[in-house]
């Protein structure tokens, strides 16, 4: 029995490729993870073993996925970033998001008892929808980056100063509602110090900087890399100056990269610039193991 | 600190929206399960382990996206169909996409130790990838699930024919692989029956016909079904004549349906006349419990 | 010198081609014409020779291009209507609007002394935008046709009411508007009845109805059109069932048909009835010239 | 009679966006312009009222269109450029398209008795069609402009050659194809030197380069322009630096500026150097009358 008769739904399949020499990022999210962290009781405003399971989430799809150049996570969010250059499975859209979402799913699940072993998932399980989004130039990156990091800086002060209000202030969640709105920074600042003792400068850096995956190579000295990161890898990599064989010493060299998490600011040029195999897509020196 | 000045890169987000009033068709295949059935030492040519887990994974997300309206599953790849007037995610494709595959592999992931106790996964785990697909017509999407059941019956016939030649026969792959080479199903069959006393048609229906998961309403008589799928059920739904509290009824009877798998012919036309339900989109009756 | 190095840049065109086996309609608009009908004096509320233009260019797109299966006009717009099985261009969306667009302003151009013999163009010159949409449904096809002769009759029988008001009654614009707003359609005929003796009914067929472009085949004994129009005439065309001939013979039929322009109800069912060959894209009988 | 029972159609039109802060080209060909130019005898191998024509169509698309920042053509084609920072249209791709294919036609046919007073046009006229793509650097820009231009060369090198052969050479057209088969430039040039005494370089520049069209601001000295192509335009008209104001005054100057045609090389960096504001969209200096 042929196929053949069937075979002319498969003209129904349209093309999703991304724009070439654009960045690209996955971003995903967890689907309804207000009430999911709500029955696994979360600590409020920041549960360290959900963050440190996202974390190692992450790490396990940049191993899987070494195109991933750097992540970025905050609360029940991620973004991975591919390098413009990046040729990963033709830079088809659906393929490269539902990679990345799938990857991340199942290490979140087959990690979940070793950060909460004392709570067992039961259904409905927790899950990740994701998208994929390209942006032409390096600035545009960077502004996304710096985006998500203001955003996690700013949910997250108002998150400590939210739950200082309740659990501390003994208010309810609606007067601690009420009591934020419209404030400043400096005044939610000042309500922490004055009431609660609290100097939200103090307060960790995984929560207030959220979290960079990356790969560990020997960070450079600020104004060092004379190299301008090149408007056009693309046509290099397209064209004669990359070899094959460079190309197979890169990939090497980027599996043997040691995969870390920092909380570091990466809205500043300094991390940029001390880090540039991020933006020219070359493996960094890998450190010597001390 | 406000976030307005990066808050533009948003305006790089494009819209990924199904045209309306088609069938949507999600797939979902295996990455790399070639190596990982090695790995865990599948049983050939079919694991029924493997199956039921598909099976089980699938069901999970059927019960989770009441929207779904039937899902058909072989090997280790999954078609889940949402009606052409779902408005699920407002229609996006990619959250369409990256739900199901998360979903999906959540499941499979959380349900392996009870699929395979003996065996623990290990990183890499298994994931998914997927993309949506859309239909205009009953037609064309009648069309693809038939495609997907003849592939299912090409590669069954091929796979157990190859494998008895193997298992029992005693020959090498390649020897199997150049004695199939442009053998006709008549010529598959008689190998089987020939030489190792297979009558394919008594394999067990699973592997011959793959897994259809769908509510399980009453089966209408044929012929019974008076009503044509009408053409245009979206004007209906947008219209006036689906009233919000019959949207609301129709779900909850959806909700209350139970979930079945089963190995049928779905290429026939009587398995969707039987089944009016699963065009129209309208639930059925739920049969009593015996 | 070889074009090699820069032929990299053709991977950045990205496929636009519009799903299969549905209606596509390329609707253009003329660019600025409220401003344009001033300049050239075009009488209010309908100008004839404008219109006759608009039609005249329409036919002769519709003479070029003989995949389209009917045109409608109104004021400076016009939809054209290619069946659901055509191939023309692979169904590359900006190739098929640009082509239509291209002709239409061709020929308005082109035919304007004919229509305005007294008032040669001048820069800015006439031009259009466009757009193409697919319905997946033929309901849905008809739904949008319906929807631009609902607006043809909404329009003109405002812009009727509100030059009567100006031409007849001597208001000026302003207060024209303000008796015009919030009036019922029953409002407007009385107005144009009781205070200037105008029956809206027996207006020019033309501006109540716009104008339908189609091949002037015989019409048909409604409900004698005994075949359905079928759910699926790709899988026909891309099967065994239409030859090659057959589509040469019916191209041949097709280019044979004089193109005629109709003032006539296309919402009603007899409009479809009657003329089986819109929606089948089969050619019709040829009518005995007198 | 209200529209809304119809108007849901609507919702099938999806948006076409083209991704922000990318260069915008839309390429526009002349519809079966071999056949044409026969019909019309133009000259071989280049016809110079034909070319003319073409750069008086797409001057008057650059006066009509000032969001243009260039436009280059050779034979039958087109390109125009939208700076990276375009918004006209919101950028929908289908609306940049056709007004510049509309716009382009409408000039030619009305341009063409001016430049063929002695052949009238007749049916089937001239038309165009277009499409979009969009490019995310500079350097991928310069590359497709290199692209066309070297194109332009290669072409116009062989049909040079290929005509010589026949029209002096007397030879028919398969010999003279079969003798430049798989030659070399040398090897044109050679044969337009020794056999016709034809110095290739002495050739009009219109023919070897193609015609570029620009507006005319002053020069600027090589070396001069201070100012880099900032990667991120788009945040600086997007935030408070470009005010409302200035985009006003850059309008207008824009508008003034004289628009030149020129054949020139535009593959080397002097090109884009001398005239920075092509890349920076910022008007230079309008030159004095002389």
């Amino acid at each position: 029995m042929a196929n053949s008769k069937y075979e002319y739904v498969k003209a129904f399949e349209q093309p999703d490729l991304l724009l070439p020499n654009t960045w690209i990022v996955v971003r995903i999210d967890g689907r309804g993870f207000h009430k999911f962290s709500t029955k696994y009781n979360f600590e409020k405003p920041n549960d360290r073993r959900a963050l440190d399971l996202m974390n190692a989430a992450a790490k396990a799809v940049m191993t899987e996925l070494p195109d991933i150049v750097i992540a970025y996570g905050i609360s029940d969010e991620y973004s991975f970033v591919f390098h413009k250059s990046c040729a990963l499975f033709e830079r088809r859209s659906s393929k490269l998001v539902t990679t990345i979402v799938s990857t991340f799913t199942a290490y979140y699940v087959h990690l979940w008892a070793s950060f909460f072993p004392e709570t067992p998932l039961s259904a409905p399980l927790p899950s990740f929808d994701g998208r994929a989004v390209h942006y032409p130039s390096v600035q545009n990156l960077r502004d996304y980056m710096s985006w998500r990091q203001v955003d996690c800086h700013i949910n997250n002060l108002y998150n400590t100063a939210f739950w200082a209000l309740i659990q501390i202030g003994g208010v309810d969640a609606k007067s601690a509602e009420k009591e934020l709105s419209g404030s400043l920074a400096a005044d939610k600042n000042e309500i922490l110090f004055s009431r609660f003792k609290i100097n939200y400068n103090n307060e960790p850096e995984i929560y207030k900087k959220g979290s960079v995956v990356l790969r560990d190579y020997e960070l450079v000295e600020p104004g060092a890399a004379q190299e301008l990161i090149d408007e056009d890898s693309l046509k290099t990599v397209d064209g004669v100056a990359l070899s094959k064989t460079q190309e197979e010493n890169d990939k090497k060299r980027r599996a043997k990269a040691r995969i870390t998490v920092q909380h570091v600011d990466i809205i500043k040029d300094e991390f940029w610039e001390r880090r540039p195999w991020l933006l020219s897509n070359k493996p960094g020196k890998i450190p010597k193991e001390p």
